[in-house]
């Protein structure tokens, strides 16, 4: 039986995941919660090669970069995300499933049906209980980025059908999917993101 | 349209499979045929990383295996074999979705449907012309190999399901694949492969 509860955060380049799953991970360590903060792609020590190859690799064709986000995927599921669910973890996971469809079908215009075949079998149908995706324009998103990844390299057009990619996400999973405005000010957006996690966690807002 | 021609090499562990496609290859090279002689997992710079961590990595799941290997795969074919095979070369691959199937579904028991599911999606639908198996008894192949890799390591009864899986696979492919006694002296041995694909690249014996 599954007891605690998985939380996502999406976005694209510079939306402020890093920053913000850090903070949230903080406060609700202060209110007593077990929190377990991890990532994808790289959330296992097996991951961790991978991540390299990933997001260097840009020899990497589209299908060979979905199977290997897959595999990625399969063993952070199988060892890290299900076991800590478990034991009642709040799992606050930066980058989940719905990274792999905005990249892998709008960014690398991979078939659809075989994007979601992948993440279904990698995910051994793991849904987040909540998604929290941090939504900022493209430009201003880049422009906050370190250009460190292959992926923050890639064309101004790419990063665009991303995010038209991930805001299609939102409005079709409206119940699981939170939309945050993410250019207001750290600060502003963190009250956010606890006012919605505390009303999921402790089933109020306050 | 495709000019060249798959010849893949299959088995166990030490069934002579690295020593016999070098052999074939000299031979072929010597009768003015261009020759690609490649392998899986590891048979692009992207894959030799994969190859690392597939050989070695004793956490990852079978799932996470199965998707790696695919990866692998779906680089190789698309990068490697397809461009050389429209160049009209013969390429000697050691190792290809045969080992995916008996290693996966006989070696680790995952689920038939989904390891050729994964074939199917990484092969680009890509079939060997000829498949040599050879074949030699599991005690006789791990004696003649050096305990190198993970896959080596495992059980007797690991590697007599894998052994199992390919007598099976080459009971169904009749046309594609030729049982080889590998427990025959090299000489004999690669006599016989030549003959073979003598046949089927000259189109006649001798």
């Amino acid at each position: 039986m599954r007891k605690g509860m998985l939380i996502t955060f999406e976005g694209g380049e510079g939306c402020g995941k890093s920053t913000h799953i850090k903070l949230l991970a903080k406060y609700l360590r202060s209110k007593m919660k077990k929190v377990l903060l991890t990532l994808e792609p790289g959330g296992t020590p097996f991951g961790k090669g991978l991540r390299k190859i990933l997001l260097n690799d840009r020899t990497v064709s589209p299908l060979a970069e979905l199977l290997l986000f897959a595999a990625d995927r399969a063993q952070h599921v199988e060892k890290i995300i299900k076991p800590a669910l478990k034991k009642g973890y709040i799992v606050l996971c930066d980058r989940y499933f719905d990274s792999t469809m905005a990249y892998q079908i709008n960014g690398r215009k991979l078939s659809a049906g075989l994007v979601k075949l992948l993440v279904e079998i990698s995910s051994h149908d793991l849904d987040p209980d909540l998604t929290l995706l941090l939504d900022i324009n493209v430009k201003d998103g880049l422009k906050r980025a370190e250009v460190r990844t292959k992926f923050e390299k890639e064309k101004l057009a790419f990063h665009k059908r991303v995010r038209k990619g991930f805001l299609e996400i939102a409005a079709k999973n409206k119940r699981r999917v939170v939309l945050i405005d993410s250019t207001k000010s750290i600060s502003d957006v963190q009250k956010e993101i606890r006012e919605i996690c505390k009303a999921k966690i402790f089933g109020k807002r306050s």
